[in-house]
């Protein structure tokens, strides 16, 4: 789904030029201070690099000598930043291209991203690029910029760090720039990437990984165009250490309307966003702020080796709630072993907490010693992954000069325990802004107001500790389109991929319905055909026992319902069965996302559903069957034995892998499958072709 | 509960004395820089009213005349702030007494907060003051402080406002009060509650109710003494105008460890106070942040009469991020109607959004006033109920001095347009300290710096728009206590105070049984008694169709688990039964608290659960079955008739009402309650007693 053909899948591209050429051109290059052609040139006079301007009816621009075209200069140009009106741009890269250019910004809009004509226009312009051996950045973007080579091809002005920051919104770049200003923290190199007719969110993220200068990768992206590419990009990056966080746009309600299916219903974009992520090891966010907040915690603190959080106050109020924001999420504040308790102990003459929470009760203030103290025995004990230093801590300069100078040496201590700890250390502040915050900050701590936040990170960060990315699984390549979806249809598909069903038959006449019933055990069930919600109606009916009453039961649904045929069935030996639910939804970005659940009536109600990047091993599929809520019901409950869970994994991953061989699925489900300690048999089957229609 | 029983149940009590005394006394008043005594002097001496500084053994404090005793200094006295050692407290409250105060602010620690015998002698010490006709605030306090009478007697400085404050916990008040500072807001009366000898969180509330400057009550509080009289105090705040927002602790894993039932389990002590916020139309926040988010809200927004909110956006970046945070929530961001939209679209030339969400794409560089024009339009719009104003508004000053002049003064009509309007406006600014937001937040619109923070605020006060406070229930008195709490007793309490329960009978040997079975109809059902895990062993057997078989599984529980008893009961009749869960647990607190859900074995997965202060009325708790996830079960689902949902919200009711007439319950539950079209009735009963021991 590469917008382009002639790319080999994932080839790591390079793309160096955007980042660090050699010399660099303004392709649109003004003395009018309203236009980016002027801010941009104004940015690169001052720099370190060649700089050639390019206007077409002017020879001077900002007093220097400006050319009207770059083939025509007869020097070597590395990288050409376009910011003509639209109906030049074509032309104004052709002439980049003739000059050799190995990177063209786009800045210009208007183009692609109207789609029709011009999307195809620009397509034809992409190829002309990759076969000149150029990359093109946008059209329609803001520019790139690199503080490790002291680029600056953009109109923002961003705090220096060493974050790599992708986005496709100005203002939200700016907004997660400043919040990292807060925090001490600052951009490595930033690109725009606009209309992503060339270089994509994937280059840009290998280039990134690839980078020295950057130690995680911030992405606002609106639309993946090739998601499973970003998805392997991402992953590489992670295995490469290079954290990537993801901030995009569409939890709202509108993406699961339309579904046809509880799975369509229930896999949103959003959880297809999350699953892309769970198998790159990206991280999710919803937010700049919780964007920053991650990013400090990243950049900064160990990932912990388990959910055990000491809380370390100097205050009952800041314990509590402290003790609260974290043990409400998926981490445990225990009691500390008897030996950590007498280690925290000796280092506290009295004080209200000393197992977990700690609580000095202010005795901060006549003894600030005791952080650094305490800070050594937590952060060694046995039995702690994470310290949350949370309080008043930064505030006691307020007390005294003399006290703020030893706040200042502690807080640098406090640095210190922490860098060298293995143990992850994070700190929530009333006084956020102190300079002991900054110190602890500048020191290598993640420091946060709320404390809120600041669980909230420990959470994340300590669930990334505990799981390794599960890995972006491939596509196989496309089977024979289906033209069939009836539920006949569908049964005998997914049967023929592997799937258990119990025998059935479609009938349409009385005899037919004899003959069939000859040929299955009862009791049996019948099924009226036709109508996608035919439990509801009364169109199904089980444990018929025997001939005369399924000739009733068939007679009462053709009167009822007139359905156009009628299924007829054994009935499934359901003792000690557990219902679930097994789907596939085709998200438009990203391909196939599986889910599984716990099915029958309660599915919606119960929503205990996992939901992966398809397609799924068998392993995997168990792994997410033994993460649901409920996976008691699956692991034996008030005596029932277990049921077989590798049959229901082998389900899940048949009808997996039958999805994504079959692209022109749009969802495909079977609710339920009854899971026994005998095996896993589908008792219903629906499949969802996409629309046909472009 | 109260603490004293001389106290009439919740008489309002006066104390203003505290806020607003004649005059004050510093006893304990000290020159030793390092204690309390010196600092609430040095404020005290600097204060509008006449002071007396007391201490024992000098003559002078801080250069002043002091005195030993109140008593001996013949002169009214209204305000005693007692500092004194613990020793010496008794001794000095009692001479203030003598020397006629009207009000005793108690900062020693060291007393009833110790328990045991120090709690008697403070409880002794409360009826002399009360005896007395004073009031105690403490002890073991911060102090007080009132704004709006210039009195200043605790330690810390608060910025001035309108929010009266009501604190447990010293660092907690400043870290409020710090961040409604940042938010241009501050305190109109602040006092730390302490030990609640005295004066408690109630009468402050009543007080502050009360008060001319104070427009809403920021609270909080770890422990509750008796729960109700809050409650009711917040109710009687809420009746009058003064929004009650109330941050406590306890929302970790303890509060619900070592709950005997499904409802033990569920109702926690954070399901207590959110069903008692509920009652009373408090608000709960979880942290100093939401506190000071929500108040500024509550302060300064009109409260939607709907969830439809129009996002004003002037980039597509933000105009994504606020409409996706909008709508996970249980608000709407709908396409406008087809007038509104071409009001919006008659005030922008041209812009990618103009329905919802409207995004100018920056369009504000070139005309600042299109966001007067389009906030005229959607604050008068029949189809929004919120405007969220989202993105770079305040940071136009950036392009230019003139920007900036208009920016301010676009801000300055914003603000007018907001509190003209009885719609709700609120912004989220990535700016959001700078001048116009400032301009905004002192014309009284609710500024926030991020989107989800906005959004919440929205959430929440769309709900406290749409939903009134459903009231604090009163307790009945108690019935005389049980004695008995197993299966058949519990079934004959409930049956007697209108339970409905199929017949059955408690036997013990096959004659019983046979005799029993006589007496009532098959099918049958038998239930080993004894376990409280019944039915996860196989003590449960149903549908037993005649006596031969009755006998044959009699014998089978016999060998098998060796019941002391066994019930036999007639089997209802469970066409179209929908199980719910009725249960309720005593908060040692807040007393009985109602549990109503979706039940049977899918209980505690599901927790479709909703919760209320006890005792409810059959019209309330209609309510709460009717607010369930699962509702759809109860009111007709997959052709299936409805249930009888009166006679499930009589069975609710009348469990509540026996559970409240009964302290000694600590939890009762039935799960099932089988509710079919034709009614309701217990197929369970679980009653757990309070432990007897103190």
């Amino acid at each position: 789904m590469s917008q382009s053909g002639i790319r080999e899948r994932d080839a790591v591209r390079d793309i160096e030029a955007l980042f660090n050429p050699r010399s660099i051109a303004i392709v649109g290059a003004s003395d009018d201070p309203e236009k980016y052609g002027n801010w941009l040139a104004v940015r690169a006079v001052v720099g370190i690099r060649p700089v050639h301007l390019v206007n077409r009816s002017r020879s001077t621009v900002l007093g220097r000598p400006a050319v009207p075209s770059l083939a025509g200069l007869g020097e070597e140009v590395d990288l050409a930043v376009v910011t003509v009106p639209a109906a030049a741009f074509e032309e104004a890269v052709d002439d980049a291209l003739r000059a050799g250019v190995r990177a063209i910004v786009g800045i210009t809009s208007g183009l692609g991203e109207l789609g029709g004509e011009h999307l195809v226009r620009q397509r034809a312009l992409v190829q002309r690029v990759r076969q000149a051996g150029a990359v093109l950045l946008g059209p329609n973007c803001l520019g790139v910029l690199d503080h490790t080579s002291a680029l600056d091809a953009c109109a923002n002005t961003f705090p220096i760090g060493t974050v790599g920051l992708i986005s496709q919104s100005g203002n939200i770049a700016i907004d997660v720039a400043a919040r990292l200003a807060d925090y001490g923290m600052g951009i490595s190199r930033f690109a725009s990437i606009g209309n992503q007719a060339d270089v994509d969110c994937a280059d840009l993220i290998d280039s990134m990984a690839a980078h020295d200068g950057t130690d995680a990768i911030a992405v606002y992206c609106e639309g993946f165009q090739d998601g499973r590419r970003f998805a392997r990009a991402a992953a590489r990056a992670t295995a490469a250490g290079k954290p990537v966080v993801l901030l995009t746009v569409g939890r709202g309600a509108a993406s699961a309307r339309g579904a046809a299916s509880h799975t369509g219903a229930m896999v949103s974009s959003d959880v297809a966003i999350r699953s892309v992520c769970a198998a790159a090891g990206a991280e999710l966010v919803t937010s700049p702020a919780e964007m920053a907040d991650l990013l400090q915690a990243l950049t900064r603190t160990a990932l912990p080796a388990g959910p055990r959080v000491a809380v370390f106050a100097d205050g009952g109020g800041h314990a509590s709630l402290a003790g609260d924001a974290v043990e409400i999420r998926s981490l445990l504040v225990e009691p500390f072993s008897t030996e950590t308790r007498a280690l925290v102990a000796a280092e506290l003459a009295s004080a209200p907490g000393i197992s977990n929470p700690v609580d000095t009760a202010g005795a901060g203030e006549k003894d600030i010693e005791l952080f650094s103290r305490v800070s050594r025995v937590l952060t060694a004990a046995a039995d702690v992954d994470s310290v949350l230093l949370t309080g008043y801590f930064g505030g006691y300069r307020k007390y005294s000069t003399e006290l703020g100078h030893a706040e200042l040496r502690v807080a640098r201590e406090l640095a210190d325990i922490a860098t060298r700890s293995a143990k992850a250390f994070i700190a929530h502040l009333m006084f956020d802004t102190s300079p002991a915050a900054q110190m602890l900050r500048e020191g290598g701590v993640a420091v946060y107001r709320d404390v809120e936040t600041a669980a909230w990170v420990l959470e994340r960060i300590t669930a990334r500790g505990g799981a390794a990315a599960s890995g972006v699984p491939d596509v196989p390549p496309p089977s024979p389109p289906l033209t069939e979806s009836g539920y006949t249809a569908a049964r005998r598909q997914l049967a023929s991929a592997g799937i258990p069903f119990v025998r059935a038959a479609e009938v349409s006449t009385r005899e037919e319905l004899r003959q069939a019933a000859g040929r299955m055990r009862f009791p049996m069930v019948l099924k009226a055909l036709g109508d996608e919600h035919k439990s509801d109606r009364g169109g199904v009916v089980l444990g018929i026992p025997d001939l005369s009453r399924l000739e009733e039961a068939w007679l009462d649904l053709r009167q009822r319902l007139g359905p156009p045929a009628v299924s007829v069935e054994e009935m499934a030996d359901l003792t000690d069965c557990v219902e679930i639910i097994v789907g596939v939804r085709r998200d438009p970005s990203f391909g196939p996302v599986v889910l599984v659940g716990i099915g029958g009536v309660y599915t919606e109600l119960l929503r205990d559903i996992r939901c992966a990047l398809g397609p799924v091993t068998p392993a995997a599929a168990r792994g997410l069957l033994l993460s649901l809520k409920g996976t008691w019901l699956l692991t034996g409950f008030r005596g029932r034995p277990a049921v077989d869970l590798d049959a229901a994994a082998e389900v899940v991953s048949a009808v997996s892998l039958f999805a994504a061989a079959h692209p022109e699925i749009d969802e495909i489900e079977c609710n339920p499958v009854a899971v026994t300690p005998k095996g896993a048999t589908a008792l219903d089957a629906r499949i969802v072709l996409a629309d046909p229609r472009p």
